[in-house]
C-alpha cells in the first residue's frame, strides 16, 4: 500500500533527496568514502556548505549584508540565543501558540518581555491583527507558522524595530521579503532537511549591539565569522539540506512551491468545508498552508478513533492532531504531492459516505 | 584502490553501520517510510532512543542514578552548559590542549577558574601528573583524549570534587569507571556515530545545585526529564549511534575495543619508534591510542610533502597532522582495522627504503 506522509515534522522529503542522501552515505561523490565518515574540513565538504548558502540566498532572494548559518541544537536553542544576542532592555513577542510562548519564556531570563498580542483567548485559532509594536523594543519576535494550531501569518509585516521570525515550518513555501527581517531561523525538519540542523539567516549589522558577554557557541558572530564551521557541523543533515535546495530550485523555486501549497490547501480545505463530518479549527483568514488542522463536528465526535483507523488503513501517516487541538492535522510541506492530498480527500469522502 | 580512513573526526565507522544507516534512510524497519521523514514521536523511534541508552549503560557498565542524553549542538556547546549547570563559585580545569582551553574560556564567563595544571609549556605533548585539585572547587574538568596532540589520560582519576570529562575522542575505546564521574560528554563523530549528536552521561543528583537561572535548552534537567525528547532530536545521527553501539556489543564490548586499540597502537607506534625517518610527538607515557601523532625527524623535514603525497597515493586518508603540531596523525578509532594500520606501516617502511 502506498503511504502518504502527513507528519508535522520530521516530515516528508522529496524521494530523490532521500535516495541521494542514502547514496552519499554509502559513497560520497565517488570519493570511496561514506559521507558519514568524511571530515567537515575535507576539500569536498566545504563546497557543500558554500553551495547550500548560495542556494539559500538565490532561492529566497536574500539581499547583501546577510549570512546563512547551519547550526546544531534545533530552533529551541535559538529561543535563548536570540535574547542573548539581541535583548538589551525590552523585547516584543507576538504570541501565536506553544512555540511563541516557549520563545518568550527564554527571553524573560534576559530582560523585559512585552506580549504585543496573543490569540490564547481562542486557543490560538487565529493570528492577531492590528497590534501595536513598541518602538523602544530591541526587536519583535514572530512565529510565522504555528504547526500545532494550523495558523500562518504568510506575509512579511512591517516593523519599526528589528523583526525576528521563527520560520521553522513554512520556510521555502513562499517568496519572503528578507530585507524586512533582522533574523529568520528554524529547524530543518519540515521543508528543508532531515532533523539535526538549524538554519539562521542573519543581517550581520544587527549583531553585537548588546552589552552582555555571550558564550562562544551562543554568539551568532562566532558562526558568521567561521562560516558555520566553528565546530563540527551536522555533516549529513547539511548535505540533505543542500539536496533539497537543489530540488526546490529545479522545481521552479519558492514561487513554484507557493503555487503547489495553494493548490494543496484548496483541495484539502475545500473538502473540510464541504464534508458534513468535519470542520476546520483555524479562522479562515489565518489558515496555514502547511499544517491543515480539522476536527469532527460536535455531533460526530464519537467517530474520532474510527476515522483515525480508517485513514491509517488507507495509507495516511501522521494525520493525528496535536493533543492541544485534538482531531486531525494534515501537514502539507513542499514535498507533499497533489496526489497525496487527493488521496486524503478521497478517504474523507469515503468515510462520510459510510456514515 | 582501497582507502584507509584515518580522519580525526568525523571519522571511520564500521561498514555495516554505514550500510544499515543508508538502508534506513531508504526504508526504516520496513515501515515504508524513510528514517529521514519519520516523526521523533513515532512509535518506532522511541525504541531507538531507549535501546541506545540501554546499550550505553550496558557497554560502559553505568551504575544506577545516571542518565544518558542525546543532544544537538556538539561538545563545544557543552563547554558553556557545564559551567551553566555546575559552576557556582569556582571550577578547576586540567589544561591539556586546545579543547580544554576552549572549555576553560567558557567557564570564565560564569565564575572563577583554576587551572590545576597545564602542559602548554611543551606544546601539550604530555598529560600533567601529580596536580592538586582544590577541594572547594565545584568540579574538575578534564579532556581524556587530546585529538590534536595525540595524548590521552586513559585512566579514571580520583577527584575530591565532582569530575567532568570530555571523552569526545576516546569514549567506547576502553572500560570506564563511570562512578568516578559526575558527567561525561562528547561529540559523536569519532567512536560513536555520524556528526550531529552529542552524548552526555550525567549523574542525576549532581544537577540543580547552582543558584542561577538556566535557559531551558541549556539545563541538563530539561533533557533528563524529557528523555532527550524535549525538542526534535537529531533522528538519523542517533540511529547511526544505535547501530554502532550494537556493533560494539557484537564485537565483544569495550574490552574487545580496548584490546584492538592496544594492538593498533603497538603496530603504529612500533613502526614510528623503529623507522629512521619519523619520531612521535607525544611523551611515551601520555601517548594516545586514538590519535597517533608523529613528525619527520629534523634532518628529514624536507620530505613532509613527499610523504603526504606518497601516503595518499597508497590510499591513506586524513593522515595530515593538525597545524598546531604539524607532521602526521593516524587517528585509529574503534572501526580502524589492523589491516589499515599494517597498510600505513607498510607505507612508512616503503618510504623509508626509498630514502
Amino acid at each position: 500500500m502506498k503511504k502518504y506522509n502527513f507528519n508535522a515534522g520530521p516530515s516528508i522529503l522529496p524521494r530523490e533527496v532521500i535516495e541521494q542522501t542514502a547514496a552519499a552515505c554509502l559513497d560520497f561523490e565517488n570519493s570511496g568514502l561514506s559521507l558519514m565518515t568524511i571530515s567537515h574540513r575535507a576539500k569536498n565538504f566545504q563546497p557543500v556548505v558554500d553551495e547550500a548558502e548560495v542556494l539559500f540566498k538565490e532561492l529566497l532572494d536574500i539581499p547583501e549584508g546577510y549570512k546563512v548559518l547551519f547550526l546544531g541544537g534545533g530552533a529551541s536553542l535559538e529561543f535563548c540565543m536570540i535574547p542573548y544576542n539581541y535583548l538589551e532592555k525590552k523585547a516584543a513577542y507576538l504570541n501565536t501558540g506553544v512555540w511563541a510562548t516557549k520563545a518568550m519564556k527564554e527571553a524573560k531570563l534576559f530582560g523585559e518581555v512585552v506580549e504585543v498580542a496573543s490569540s490564547a483567548d481562542k486557543n490560538f485559532t487565529y493570528i492577531p491583527k492590528n497590534f501595536e509594536i513598541p518602538t523602544d523594543a530591541d526587536y519583535l519576535h514572530i512565529t510565522s507558522n504555528n504547526t500545532i494550531y494550523g495558523t500562518e501569518l504568510r506575509k512579511d509585516i512591517d516593523s519599526p524595530v528589528p523583526l525576528i521570525a521563527d520560520m521553522s515550518s513554512d520556510i521555502f513555501s513562499r517568496p519572503i521579503d528578507v530585507s524586512k527581517y533582522a533574523l529568520i531561523y528554524g529547524g530543518a525538519q519540515k521543508n528543508l532537511a532531515m532533523a539535526g540542523v538549524t538554519f539562521v539567516i542573519v543581517k550581520e549589522d544587527t549583531l553585537g549591539k548588546v552589552s552582555r558577554q555571550i558564550p562562544t557557541m551562543l554568539d551568532y558572530r562566532t558562526h558568521v565569522k567561521k562560516g558555520s564551521m566553528f565546530n563540527t557541523p551536522p555533516v549529513v543533515p547539511i548535505y540533505s539540506a543542500l539536496l533539497n535546495l537543489r530540488y526546490i530550485k529545479a522545481q521552479g523555486g519558492v514561487k513554484a512551491m507557493e503555487k503547489l501549497a495553494e493548490e494543496r490547501a484548496k483541495i484539502v480545505y475545500g473538502e473540510i468545508d464541504r464534508n458534513k463530518l468535519f470542520v476546520g479549527t483555524a479562522e479562515e483568514d489565518s489558515r496555514s498552508l502547511m499544517n491543515i488542522t480539522f476536527v469532527l463536528k460536535p455531533e460526530y465526535q464519537d467517530l474520532q478513533d474510527e476515522f483515525m483507523a480508517f485513514a491509517t488503513s488507507k495509507g495516511m501517516v501522521g494525520v493525528k492532531g496535536h493533543r492541544d487541538v485534538g482531531g486531525f492535522r494534515a501537514s502539507c510541506y513542499n514535498a507533499m504531492s497533489i496526489e497525496g492530498c487527493e488521496a486524503l480527500v478521497a478517504c474523507m469522502k469515503e468515510f462520510e459516505s459510510n456514515h
